[in-house]
């Protein structure tokens, strides 16, 4: 882990462009022609990002929409995708689900690359598009005094998981952690009026200490306002779930669209989040922790 | 194998946009705000493309070089790279050799994904350029009477790989094979007179074959004119190797470079490639078949 965070630190050093927002941000941002670039890349690999067991179908889906989810919090219009793919089982599958995906988006697949590999595979996408509103959101935006949202319930994601590890029959109890959706409308109508916005993908508390952080500010949040799709008992564990994909946004007024407003900035604390009165200093007990 | 191809087949089916040219070039192109945007992505996986003993800072380097060639060829300049990275052995070695090569073409990087995986690694790359010449030069518009031209030797890197295969303790007898150059002032001049470019990348006779069917002419070579950075008696070899990064064109005029004739475009004969007189119909023996 020490290894994994020097690597990040390093890269980061390596990301010395603007546009790269110091690698800090769901998306980079490159302004090109009069118009202003959103560009993320995001990897799902076998037995860490998805189960083995699951329909290849729906982790073409999932690889589709994580990454439009990223372009959705920077208010961006998907332009197209590139797909790193290894060749292996299910590849019909795989692009039923894909066609599926990017169909659903609207969005044409522009290119990449198809390779074999030795044992487990790994798939990247790209996913490319164009600011509708500048400046673009960042996490680094968030003042005292905005309002803290969320456009929908969490915990889903992780019921679904629950539901297809178990091997529950019906596909609708598993549908949300297997076809999560890219908020793409809600994103494109929150950007003019955001102060930060980034989307939940490795867990509310997590993602709101990084926004905090990233914004100089404290995020309150009031854990008993945070909209549930999960049964109450489980409330702490889907506050630090993740791979719902709801967009998490600060703004100074209120939001144009349904969204739940779950707390508050106030000025840097003790800590850039603060849960029911607490601070929260330490990020490793907030969420999913992963590579970058 | 038969499977691969469908796969390929289904994926163009998909990318029916016309940015995608088919999946038939070495980028997409896309037109944005009075630029024209050039994207590719391509990958590398341990074992397949790099050899496991192999130092990963030549492995980054050839990652990040193979992807600019591919902008080269279409005469973009780059604008930034995103990194799919798997971590694992050598990271550090990985990020001294990503430096060295985004430094050497002063491209940024901009973002991408750091994962685990289980097993062998692979790695992509995104690379994002921005056309310096319009219309952008394709595989498909050689045409008759045109000449057909390369910038430079091939057999280097069959021999480098050779060299590092038998542990030549001289890191110069590899180098053509470990760190390819990406011919990116080579292919901006190229691009307001050329018909039709491309990079070798998979052999010359392969892709000089492909250009000959994308542009539905005939691409007829004399094999004596080709320069060659191995021994006369590889020649053969040399021609259907790979991994050398020359950019093959056809112009109806003399380049304002050094480039060699090889050949000259003619009306579609037999098949997309002639040499030394020859029809060659069957691309499956002509160089470095993959996936995509």
């Amino acid at each position: 882990m020490a290894g994994e965070l020097d690597f990040i630190a390093r890269l980061r050093a390596i990301a010395s462009h603007p546009a790269a927002r110091g690698l800090d941000d769901d998306c980079a941002v490159l302004p090109l022609g009069g118009e202003t670039l959103i560009l993320t890349h995001d990897a799902m690999a076998q037995g860490v990002h998805y189960l083995p067991s699951q329909d290849m179908a729906d982790v073409a889906w999932k690889l589709v929409a994580t990454n439009l989810s990223d372009l959705a919090a920077k208010g961006a219009e998907p332009l197209g995708v590139l797909l790193g793919y290894a060749l292996g089982a299910d590849d019909a599958r795989f692009l039923d689900g894909l066609a599926q995906a990017l169909d659903h988006y609207n969005t044409p697949l522009l290119g990449g690359d198809t390779i074999r590999v030795e044992g487990p595979r790994s798939f990247g996408l790209t996913a490319i598009g164009r600011a509708t509103h500048t400046p673009v959101p960042s996490r680094a935006g968030a003042r005292p005094g905005d309002g803290v949202w969320i456009t929908g319930p969490i915990g889903a994601a992780m019921m679904g998981l629950e539901a297809l590890q178990a091997n529950n029959p019906d596909p609708a109890a598993s549908l949300a952690y297997r076809r999560p959706q890219a908020l793409l409308a809600q994103g494109q109508a929150l950007a003019p009026m955001v102060s930060a916005m980034m989307d939940v993908s490795d867990g509310l508390l997590l993602d709101a200490w990084r926004m905090g952080a990233a914004s100089g500010v404290t995020i309150a949040i009031d854990s008993a306002a945070v909209p549930l799709a999960a049964p109450e008992a489980r409330r702490d564990e889907a506050l630090r779930w993740g791979d719902d994909y709801q967009l998490l946004f600060t703004a100074p007024t209120t939001p144009p669209l349904r969204a739940i407003r779950i707390g508050t900035v106030i000025a840097r604390g003790e800590a850039p989040l603060m849960l029911d009165g607490v601070a929260m200093g330490d990020p490793a007990r907030l969420g999913w922790q992963h590579a970058s």
